[in-house]
């Protein structure tokens, strides 16, 4: 090791780049070098609809750090530049190799689904980088229909921005439900019904296995589902219902680390292994973000957690252990995987464990679904299922779906899932009165009821 | 006992009414009785400001609860009723008596200030009940210059909603600071520069001891404050800068409880002698909301709290324990005083010991204060001021400002000073990702840092 110590981080994701930033505030007299496969850093999917709802902009009015930005913090980083390999003290790219003292993977994900044949045509978008962004708005004036694969969060910020501007939009996913990697079914509900009150048409529960030219019209594009052919297809979309201007994907994101595999050890599921503490199988180097499982708290299991306050939360671990001896090292709490986004006037969050994955979790569960006002001389309300277990009474998930804001009451939740705490101990909590939002009893007030439904847990199953 | 439990409220009082209410949530087979001795109830000062800003609609649009809602609950109300005095078995009002199980002192505070004489006059108003809101927009038409005496949440939210109607504002306080119960002067230094762009004056540092009639113009008020004479004042202001179409009196609210002191313990401050379950030192009779102290968390001592979310804790606590055998009473763990509120466009919250107040805890104190970016291509910040114990580093008080949205770090700032967490164990925190509020670094990774200013202890100052 020299006399300054040198980090490295692979990949200018949003969890590269965040373990760099912390890296810097930490400390001024470390270098930090970022390598970057593609010619852009910290692009998020999600910014592509944010970026589509204000006309006019690019993505560059939007990117949240440039490299000029990180040059400034004196952050080196390398652009068009691929690892090809590493050990556990130089990586070598395919330009050059570089020594280090701690090596940080934040290589993010890809996108994969069963979607097998595409036609090569640029109409067909991922929402990955920011060129696609840029295509897609460049595209947009001459398009009417649109078809989003892909009915997760991504997809569908995506398919209500799209609605707003007045295009016809067809969401297709595998899963017979929108959302439902965060949502029960009957909760999200009335998001997806607005959803279709605005001109967005869902086709849920079959795999698309195909994009191919239209028949009917060769400037439109057709979507093959499972256990169809193309023709067949056509002849029920006589009225050409299922041809589009444009198709974007927008599938769940999985690990995209099989370059590594002789590297570093991998779990099963495609994620690289880590300790407590994002420590590899290889000394010296840590892994974070998209690349890895972290322990899903409610759940006391690996999960993968693709979103960006996981990708923040490890980069900051790792961050802090490269500057640290392991004996000082701190542990990754890992995550209650909390999200938030706002969707055909909605808000909408959820936290911690879903009514799908109780099936997981080994004792009793009881879940419950209550709804406050929180405006004084308002019919709006807000609602709340949520999960605890049925003896210890610990909070284990949350769903929340109102038109008013709660940001204050998703923070206590999502607090409390993440430290294992009872319902019992949320009832005394209160917010600062405002004047609009002032309706005494809370949500807080309601967790403790009787309007409960058990649910049996995996123990008892296996009886 | 008879077979049903009779709970009777004395105070029509927003903690009465929660109070309650939560008893009634809890049980369906309670007689639960409002007491109140005025007509109307409810009622909550700050709400004049918002009720000025939705012209056109008089108080009763806003009422967040009224005796009607209160009976479909079945909540017996009886309003122009005043307690004359109560035992612990019955209550005695100027029309009749009742007799009780359980008796909840909810009888709110007063306004005390060191203005000795007013002019009988209907343009002098205070703002403790609804007939004064109904006054106020009743003048507002006809009136161009308003005197606010109280630079407190509920003066300054009022001088700026008049601002705002386009009056001219004279705000007076003895102390010399705005706000100062809850912010350090330079931390909330924007809000009154922002104040005095929308046409607010301060006159700072004096009382006013009179109200009278302006001897320039009869139809307008003029303020004589301490170490003036009104003539003297008359000649200085010969602008007619001091005189005045409506005073408004928003002084700070005091406990109001002379009347129950031959009754039950009163503490030295005036407010009723409560343990730990909020039970009076007459048995069967609980006080809550602006009739006690509570524990103020950072300082662990009795303090005088008079806000919205400690009457609504105290009434829920009470409420609970009046259901309970004294065996299974719950605690009131006390306030962390946290309140929020919008002024000039800033929205500004407090939570635990101001600057000010570090005078009355017993070891060394840090503080610092820090700014974040929140929202991508905005120089707009999110700055806080925060107070640790040097050697702990448990959280004791933050303030925040900005112009952005800040519920969710103002919901985790409150829970770690309620429960005496240190900025250390913040440092893991992440907010959901949404688009537009997307910068990694969050306030909670600045908490612990060097820029920080030490502060001696009460301990020290004693050596």
């Amino acid at each position: 090791m020299g006399d300054v110590m040198k980090v490295v981080i692979i990949g200018g994701s949003y969890a590269g780049i965040t373990a760099a930033l912390t890296l810097r505030q930490k400390s001024k007299a470390i270098d930090i070098m970022i390598l970057e496969k593609s010619s852009q850093i910290g692009f998020i999917p999600s910014t592509v609809s944010w970026i589509l709802r204000h006309p006019g902009h690019s993505h560059e009015d939007f990117n949240w750090i440039t490299v000029e930005d990180l040059v400034e913090q004196d952050i080196s980083v390398r652009v068009n530049e691929e690892v090809i390999s590493f050990d556990d003290h130089n990586v070598t790219t395919d330009a050059r190799s570089y020594s280090f003292d701690r090596l940080i993977i934040a290589t993010g994900s890809g996108q994969q689904s069963r979607l097998m044949t595409t036609t090569n045509d640029d109409r067909v978008m991922t929402v990955k980088g920011c060129h696609q962004v840029d295509k897609i708005i460049e595209l947009l004036p001459q398009v009417t229909k649109v078809a989003v694969i892909g009915a997760g969060l991504v997809g569908l910020e995506l398919a209500d921005a799209l609605a707003d501007l007045g295009k016809i939009v067809h969401v297709y996913d595998h899963f017979s439900a929108i959302l439902s990697r965060h949502f029960d079914p009957d909760v999200i509900l009335p998001v997806e019904e607005a959803l279709k009150k605005a001109n967005v048409s869902f086709n849920l529960g079959k795999y698309v296995t195909e994009i191919i030219k239209s028949s009917a019209n060769p400037d439109q594009l057709r979507l093959v589902l499972e256990h169809e052919d193309g023709d067949a297809l056509g002849g029920q979309s006589s009225k050409g219902t299922q041809d589009f201007d444009l198709v974007v994907i927008a599938v769940n994101t999985r690990p995209d680390n099989a370059k590594w595999e002789s590297l570093v050890h991998l779990n099963e599921d495609q994620t690289i292994w880590v300790d407590e503490h994002l420590r590899t199988s290889l000394p010296n180097v840590f892994a974070i973000g998209d690349a890895i499982s972290v322990n899903f708290i409610p759940l006391d299991y690996p999960y993968y957690i693709s979103l960006v306050n996981n990708a923040v939360r490890t980069a900051k671990v790792a961050a802090l252990n490269c500057l640290s001896p392991s004996t000082e090292m701190v542990k990754d709490v890992g995550s209650a995987r909390d999200v938030k986004t706002i969707m055909a006037g909605y808000e909408i969050a959820s936290v911690g464990l879903t009514g799908a994955e109780t099936i997981f979790y080994a004792s009793d569960i009881e879940t419950a679904t209550i709804s406050v006002t929180k405006r004084v001389k308002s019919s709006e309300q807000l609602t709340c299922r949520y999960f605890y277990d049925s003896v210890t009474h610990v909070l284990l998930g949350a769903q929340l779906i109102s038109h008013d804001k709660f940001d204050y009451e998703l923070a206590i939740l999502t607090e409390a899932i993440a430290t294992q705490r009872t319902i019992e101990s949320l009832a005394s909590k209160t917010m600062p009165y405002t004047s609009d939002y002032n309706y005494p009893i809370s949500l807080f007030d309601l967790l403790v009821q009787t309007n409960k439904v058990a649910i049996k847990g995996q123990d008892d199953h296996e009886n």
